[in-house]
């Protein structure tokens, strides 16, 4: 007998007749002969609603509280899951995270899960009831609630496939996939059938948004295969596993852009040991994550230092920068928040040589300019201006042939 | 140093302002030096909107789902109780019902709380903290979340009052205290300085809805005094306490009326022994509630048979009797809803004859006829026609000279 995860996000629980709808696909499975463990977020809209509540009583809530307010939102789906299936002539169990238990280190606001135990679940499963397990939250050693911050349902369902030792987890979204480029910008994307931990990290880093990032990680470490599906169509959609032989023959999986990064150049650096350490250290300490840097080689002892961060970081880490570039004596600061980063990802890429000089052509036919490039053992990342973002994924993925099933299959 | 249980309803809490009024009002008595745990309701609107959302998923939703879902009501008030403290510049913690942990029974709905553990809120309060428990929820023996029912909350605050050996359970409400009668009905009412458990409880069930009649069972057996007051105001209101030399003076400390009650007659019924358990037996297998129950004396083997019951339980438990009376071949079975109940309720009933029949004197007066009577210890209830309830009310509160203080003090 096979035992499901799966996970229905806010949209596919946004309402009572959703709600029922999902009940109601659950119950098809559960008749198939499945153990069926559910996971939920909170109806699409509350998680926000909720935010705004605290934010009406103060601008910074407390962490813990807000973890306690936050967690009433898968609460209330899971309870109203519950309520469909048993409405329905089935049985069903709603459990919170504590109920589980799903325990997580005490860092409120984005906890890790850091075991999960099944007795519970397992003894519910038992009575052939169908276990709706509230996402995105857990609790700590002391019996506080925390939450996995935002998209941690995903975690939720990843974690109790891993520690139920399910067949698959199957990650219900509103799109029917994992597609090679968004098929916003480029027409010809194409839905993969397969794609391996490593390439989906890749491209979620990338700025694919179809999996939380820590839960592909989760499912990595695990070997829990996901399923990334639609809530709306029975289609089969794209299934992120451990690499296989055939991955390799493929040498680029997909395009993804990412349009939230701003640049910072500090032109003039002194090239000595020690400067990049001094430069970093307070955004750093602003807790600020940089994701590209490059340096370039040193000339006259000056070197040129540039970097990518958020959007939302650009203006506070332009300060800091130039707080520090006057320090240490650096010509000047510039910053442009015009920018995109286009990736290419592909595990075969370990094995060919090649694919960067291919994407650096591919973009200059077309008098797109590169801005920065950084790269990894199965992606490369090229910084352009943002006006050419669209034409650059589109290029690319017409360049690595991404519109044809390459996978021999 | 002093140790406070506050309790506060859902109006109390019914919108960002009032929960920082209430945050700011509890501060100052933990500036004062009182170690201060807070009970709080649902805000109010919260707890019928989630009724709302489970009648949208099912005419009679699942009761243990049910309880999952309303708990949430009380974990949002908390939270922003919580943050609302901390916001001000004092330390809070919420903790919910399975955090402290409050232990029911497993009656979904209705639960029963049996033991309560302080360790962790003495914890909390060691550590200079305003506590703030979720009100109206508990956790059963095998983890699943609990509801005390409607009013809950005051149960709640009294079981902590009584489990922390408090000094005082103090009970905020909308109404600044308990009355000699409701003061819209009554303009002479008085609010009384005391009262005892067992006049609160008679009270309350002859219809004053003040407190929920469990938490004054609750405070009774622990010897909890409670003290009735406004949210919006300084002042004193009533303490309900164990009964006092004092109280014996007065005959009669207040009148109360219930208007949700119907009668039902069954004329003619064989009088034998079994017969009033045939009759009842229905209608408590349908978990039908029955107050007074009047059987006159026989006549030729015949007697008429009289009970009331709540008027949402009017036309089912009418349906029941009529099928009974036909099986034991009574008369027929006659029904009435324009009733209200009058009861006058005083300790000192039990040393001093006659305080009947000053009522029935007082009612006969004004013409209003008397169609059932029931006495306690220390209470007299008269059913009237529910035109008249007002005036008597009135009437009765004159004739025991309720308006002016009698304790003497």
């Amino acid at each position: 007998m096979s035992l499901l995860v799966q996970k229905y996000g806010g949209t596919s629980v946004g309402s009572i007749e959703k709600i029922r709808d999902v009940a109601e696909r659950v119950i098809e499975y559960h008749k198939d002969g499945s153990k069926m463990v559910v996971v939920l977020s909170a109806m699409s809209g509350q998680t926000d609603a909720l935010i705004k509540l605290a934010h009406e009583m103060i601008v910074v809530p407390d962490s813990r509280e807000l973890d306690v307010l936050m967690s009433t939102g898968e609460q209330v789906s899971v309870a109203l899951f519950a309520m469909a299936v048993k409405s329905m002539g089935y049985d069903a169990s709603s459990l919170l995270g504590f109920q589980v238990s799903i325990q997580t280190d005490h860092i409120y606001g984005k906890a890790r899960i850091q075991e999960i135990e099944t007795g519970r679940i397992l003894k519910e499963l038992e009575q052939n009831r169908i276990v709706a397990v509230a996402g995105f939250q857990g609790m700590d050693e002391h019996g506080n609630i925390t939450t996995l911050g935002r998209g941690g349902s995903d975690t939720t369902a990843v974690a109790l496939a891993a520690a139920l030792n399910a067949d698959v987890c199957e990650i219900f979204t509103d799109v029917d996939g994992v597609y090679t480029a968004d098929p916003n910008v480029c027409p010809k994307a194409r839905k993969l059938d397969a794609i391996s931990y490593e390439e989906m990290l890749e491209l979620s880093s990338a700025g694919a948004k179809v999996l939380e990032i820590r839960s592909v990680e989760f499912a990595k470490k695990f070997n829990v295969p996901i399923h990334v599906r639609s809530t709306f169509t029975k289609e089969r959609g794209t299934m992120v596993v451990a690499e296989t032989k055939d991955m390799e023959k493929v040498l680029v999986s997909g395009v993804a852009l990412n349009k939230n990064e701003a640049r910072i150049t500090i032109k003039k650096v002194p090239d000595q040991p020690g400067i990049a350490a001094q430069i970093f250290e307070p955004v750093f300490q602003a807790g600020i994550v940089v994701d590209m840097i490059v340096q370039n080689t040193s000339e006259e002892g000056l070197t040129d230092l540039t970097f990518t961060v958020l959007k939302p970081d650009f203006l506070s880490t332009m300060k800091l920068v130039r707080e520090v570039a006057k320090k240490i004596g650096a010509e000047k600061v510039l910053g442009d928040e015009n920018i995109a980063k286009v990736s290419i990802v592909g595990v075969g890429m370990r094995t060919h040589a090649g694919v960067a000089q291919k994407m650096f052509w591919a973009l200059a036919k077309e008098n797109i300019n590169i801005m920065m490039i950084s790269t990894s053992e199965i992606k490369v990342s090229c910084v352009i201006e943002e006006k050419y973002k669209e034409l650059a994924v589109r290029v690319l993925h017409e360049a690595f042939g991404l519109e044809n099933d390459q996978s021999g299959k």
